[in-house]
């Protein structure tokens, strides 16, 4: 059976405006591809956000709970996992997920994107902070693991041009 | 929004012909009734069928997987997460359910009748061979947490007659 | 480098007279043995009573906390560790002993007898009340695995005639 | 009861000759402080360096183990925590450390500093190579948290000067 995408959106429980914006707009753009959005499951910021985008274009939401109830998920993750493992839970969303995209946040996303790098999934930063032409970021960026782009749009596109999904249409 | 209700559904990875096909017939009635199936997630055994019975039946499957990548998760398995924590997952196979239904199995369906017990969920014992009517169980039975049904119908209607999934048609 | 042997002592959190006093004497008995106490490190009942006991005999004391600070621990754990994990952790402390000694306790307790059986680790059980003349007990008990006792003296003699410690004085 | 620090030290498992002298004397400094060493437990690159300088030092070493038996361990690892998590045992590691000393190392690593700044914890960069003038790690580096040192000597002499170090030996 082949298997469909999941793609994991990263990011803080409190950012501003247009980075919210930015990530509805990657979780409808998900869900218009007919790929899994798969976030931290909580009803802030980029999760929030993110969900409501994919929920609201149809799309199937997963959202990993660091909490052992789902008083805080989002009401748009449709698949709440409640796993009470606190951060430790950061390391099934990135190995749940079959590319990353790292939006705005702070030292949370940062603990994702560096597991995800371990674990050898792609990573993608949109809006999150980092200069990554310098060490540790650059040594992934010049392996083609890590990659910078500037909005939603070119987040998919760049998904898109993953050998794998180019020529079958998702990741392994 | 009202949750979808999650039905656990845990056993053995290697079970025989009855038990399987009973896990089969429950996974299709937990689809029937538009719940959402959750197990363990691997192509062995009880996860296997309950599996496939749900995904024929047009349900949505989740696994929890204990292993680091997909490789032995069932082709029936809509949403796996993969978790990479071996049988420290069987924590999350609870919380993420709301109520477990217990098929045959050895220690580690024990180990999440004990878990699912401990944080409250109510646990249905079909074809999972323990003496409830001794210790440890027989004060859990009496507290009206935990209950033996013989057939894959009878798990389904000891479920409807949850007071809250009589009152709303889902647990909370 | 022959490791020294690592003794979990499992219990409930709310014990009575009896059953801590068992776990006192327990501790102070591994202690005295030079073996190392593990637990689940948190200030009350059998975790504190058991360290409490390795503490004032001299002997090292290891507490795996389901917390994510050690605001709970116990002051005679000497070495905390914090795992933010909650039941999750349970796994951890049966893989990290190399035997289980199950005091009084519930729900809880019984998951760590089976995550031990599941991985093969011998158990003792001293004041946790279950018939293991009944299923799903006895077939470990047959092969083995699964032991009673009705003292702490008792439940170290009993590790002491494992064959693997008799012949080295540790267990692999 | 005052506990004694934990000082983790993360690094990885692979690394140069300058790198494991620099751990191995960073391992002696710690436990000539009687600080306890904690680290990830296994017997390659910065681990078995770490272990090694604080075992022969005489100091109590604490190791994480990703794995779920004590095959892969240092056997300068006096007590031996088997997590069976995977990467995820990496929060295990920065929550039961009261100050991580980051050194040569990868993206492991780096989930690692990212984790502990996550919740709080100080982190001392000694090998790892980063840019913290640069996002994301310049704002951690300007709020007190994070810092770099080229020695182990000076690794340690930044760990005294934290103001709850200076004040009473050691930290909450």
């Amino acid at each position: 059976m082949k298997r469909t995408m999941v793609v994991g959106v990263m990011g803080g429980g409190s950012v501003g405006r247009k980075d919210a914006d930015d990530a509805y707009r990657l979780g409808r753009l998900i869900a218009e591809n007919r790929w899994i959005l798969l976030n931290g499951g909580r009803n802030a910021g980029i999760m929030a956000a993110s969900a409501k985008g994919a929920s609201e274009a149809g799309g199937v939401t997963v959202g990993i709970l660091p909490d052992a109830d789902a008083t805080h998920a989002s009401p748009h993750i449709r698949i709440p996992i409640i796993t009470g493992l606190g951060n430790a839970r950061n390391a099934i969303n990135v190995l749940s997920s079959h590319v990353v995209v790292a939006c705005a946040g702070g030292a949370g996303t940062l603990s994702e994107i560096a597991l995800a790098l371990k674990v050898g999934k792609p990573v993608v930063l949109m809006n999150f902070d980092a200069n990554i032409e310098e060490p540790p970021f650059a040594g992934h960026r010049q392996k083609g693991r890590l990659f910078r782009v500037e909005t939603p749009d070119a987040a998919v596109e760049t998904i898109k041009g993953f050998p794998y999904v180019r020529q079958t249409g998702a990741l392994p």
